[in-house]
């Protein structure tokens, strides 16, 4: 059965996962300390680079592992809010966005979607958790949902209880505000089972498994 | 540029990976218990079974990504020795080997190349490890090429330094006897920047990436 599955997810010691306003030139809304650590280029595979294979590119490149779709909040697509104003704003990344399937863009402004030739494309929505899930799972060909954050959308559909696995990363850096994956969240845990695994790096790795239920 | 990996290699407490003799019963020699926490679905992604995701499970699952080829030797294949009497023996795996691309396999006794329909070919040559490896690269199309075992095998590459990458796995168990990866290898990890980390499950993960050299 198909999955709803968070990977790669950072998270501060003070519990923020990004900064309050995103714009052109802060991404993550002041926060992009958090992915200092980070290569992007890891999300696709052990191959793609002549690296050393350490703990955190394991684990970093499971991100894509059977996806077939992803959802993101309308803060990880561009810093833009209300009305599309710039439609010619295709996302951050280019010509050659790393997603290579299906993406569900959730906005309250509708907007055509926007198809690469290397298999990205975005899908504007306006819904629930729920519904987004069911319109996501239409474009996932049986394959799992990755919900790619930023933090808000996790945490709505960690509310909602449809999030099945997520790989949590805990950075030794904090940066005294932001937003958190954890407000209005007592007692997620328990839903939960939880590991943990500490990297040479100093990251700490989470994997947290929604406990079958009866 | 492709590199030489070897995953999911496990290693007994004493040091041991496989037994002495390799039978129709014994496929790892009498060491089978080493494989006792071993999932073998796992090793082909994350979305392939609706169980948990935990860190074996993701360290398990890169076994096959950015894989060409894989070099075994005989003894992974079968239980023969000497010439081959049995050619109906098509390896232990049924009609779906889990290889999915080309394999081959290291005997002094040559034999006719076998083709599955799932993308697996089993090729028997007879060739020191360098030659193994150029030939192995010619089946690879351009991939990274996994020593696949037994410990005799993977110690061969080993020692003429031509393994990039060991994903290794203490299990908490003793065997008491049995075929060791480390024989003759003393000092082999002054070549290697090692990393460990312990999964809750009680094994211990060690990636040793071979250190770049001027």
């Amino acid at each position: 059965m198909a999955r709803v599955r968070v990977h790669n997810f950072f998270v501060s010691l003070d519990g923020y996962s990004a900064g309050e306003t995103i714009t052109l030139d802060q991404p993550i809304g002041g926060a992009e300390r958090l992915f200092a650590r980070f290569d992007g280029r890891f999300i696709h595979g052990l191959d793609v680079m002549d690296e050393p294979i350490t703990l955190d590119r394991a684990l970093t490149s499971t991100w894509g592992q059977g996806i077939g779709v992803e959802i993101m909040g309308r803060g990880k697509f561009g810093p833009q809010t209300g009305e599309w104003t710039d439609e010619d704003w295709r996302g951050w990344w280019g010509d050659e966005p790393p997603f290579r399937t299906p993406v569900v863009v959730l906005t309250h402004h509708q907007r055509a979607p926007i198809h690469f030739d290397n298999g990205t494309s975005f899908h504007f929505l306006d819904a629930t958790p729920e519904d987004a899930l069911a319109y996501a799972q239409g474009l996932a060909d049986g394959r799992d949902v990755r919900i790619g954050g930023g933090p808000s959308t996790v945490r709505q559909f960690l509310a909602a209880d449809l999030i099945d696995f997520m790989h949590l990363v805990t950075v030794p850096i904090t940066l005294g505000a932001g937003v958190s994956l954890w407000d209005g969240q007592a007692e997620v845990q328990d839903r939960f089972t939880i590991e943990s695994a500490t990297s040479a790096s100093g990251v700490i790795h989470h994997f947290w498994n929604r406990t079958i239920r009866d």
